[in-house]
């Protein structure tokens, strides 16, 4: 973490156990990662198009650039990880733990001008994610959580993340990245959870799932996610007290179906009204 | 403006001409409003309820008591000017200046934690808009503009304000707050423009047009717009050279429906696919 970012009391909410040391490398890859992308975005926006015909998928030279030093960090300090990156060659572990790298997740947004992307860092051992950051380079925000401890620094203050206390859909606060992303059944499966929330915003990626641990956002919804987009989210949610599964209620994301939410009860809810649509 | 944001050659942006000194008092008022609303974001959400049943609409401390401030300047520097804000019932004008207040626009995302809510200042001559000014407090951004001259602070910089030149809506970055909140034909007019655009974002309320003020969005649509939520984004978005109109084109605003363009090519075509629907 950035000198400017780590208020005096820290070390309080360091993730402490086996892992210490892997967590807090985890913070200096989001350092590497905030140098290679934030003065890009500040300059101006030098996207390409990389979905072909079918889509608009702008990857940028921040994007490239990030990962390309994270990984150069990464191979100088543990030879024997793997990576798993958006932008480049999946790189085999010698051993049980692959760091999952997503430089820009919210690559629209960073396109567009807008503040809301994000950095996604992920440590996985034996294919089970045990350590998650999001970093937020535009609003100086970070987000990290393991082994059920987590914290998040906002306004140049750190507290513990705790997912909000909100049990019922009428209070909650739904979030997804894009409504027209939902495929035919998803989309209707989408809507029956829309209709009965309080109230629905769009457009954050990765940040929503930061706010849900950080207790402002109570339950988000997404499909299509790749394991770069949700291996990060998984312990930081976590470590928050929330919930995060598939739409079935299980622990298998490998179809990208995402449910987090603040209590167990959101989640079922949001399940029983959504499972049917897979 | 404050002290922090403003950079050494901030002078050679202020808009000149007979409103100078209204245009300097318009800054002031912002830096008034970030007072009463930052701190209150910062340190939690206090949302209530003001939408009945039929829907959500929060009001926040931070809003009452920005307005209270704003209008309290207000009276004290210009007790001629009327007074027309979200909050509180109208102050008549003796004269013809009347100051359009929404101290935070966005008070979904305020109430979800998220950082894209702004603050809307205009004022209006005889009934029209002739200077706009939108600041963003958790982003330490402002956009202001008004007789054909505006600017923004990004980054601790100061820039003039400038459309983008895109004229092809399969180049367009288009954006909306929300795509429910079109009743439907107007929905399916939005669709008939989404679906032909590059790339949409949603969610980001007044801060949408200042970012399309700015270059980096090409279309804003919207309905359901109040006088608060528009008198400030219009000289914005003409300062820049971009358009800013009603559904079929036209300068009437009273029925909240608006179309912000970066070019006249792309206003064109979305107010022809849009026309219909009103």
């Amino acid at each position: 973490m950035t000198a400017a970012l780590l208020p005096p009391q820290a070390r309080r909410m360091a993730i402490t156990g086996n892992h210490a040391a892997l967590a807090a490398f985890a913070q200096t890859l989001a350092d590497t990662a905030r140098a290679e992308t934030l003065h890009r975005f500040e300059m101006g926006i030098g996207a390409e198009d990389k979905g072909g015909a079918d889509g608009f998928d702008p990857v940028t030279d921040a994007d490239r650039e990030a990962e390309r030093a994270m990984r150069a960090a990464i191979e100088a300090a543990f030879p024997d990880h793997g990576i798993a990156g958006e932008e480049f060659p999946e790189r085999p572990a010698n051993g049980p733990f692959v760091w999952s790298l997503d430089p820009v997740d919210g690559t629209r947004s960073f396109t567009c001008g807008l503040p809301n992307w994000v950095t996604l860092i992920a440590l996985l051992e034996e294919g089970r994610p045990i350590l998650g950051l999001i970093d937020v380079p535009c609003l100086g925000e970070r987000y990290w959580g393991g082994a059920g401890e987590g914290g998040f620094v906002r306004f140049g203050r750190e507290a513990p993340l705790r997912a909000s206390d909100r049990t019922r859909l009428d209070e909650a606060r739904l979030s997804t990245t894009d409504p027209y992303l939902f495929p035919g059944a998803e989309r209707d499966a989408f809507e029956r959870v829309r209709s009965r929330v309080r109230t629905s915003r769009y457009g954050h990626d990765g940040y929503a799932y930061a706010r849900l641990a950080a207790g402002t956002i109570d339950l988000v919804i997404e499909s299509q996610l790749k394991p770069y987009d949700y291996n990060a989210l998984i312990p930081v949610v976590r470590a928050s007290g929330g919930m995060i599964g598939n739409w079935t209620g299980g622990d298998d994301f490998s179809h990208g179906r995402v449910i987090a939410a603040a209590t167990p009860a959101l989640f079922d809810q949001a399940v029983a009204l959504m499972r049917d649509a897979v």
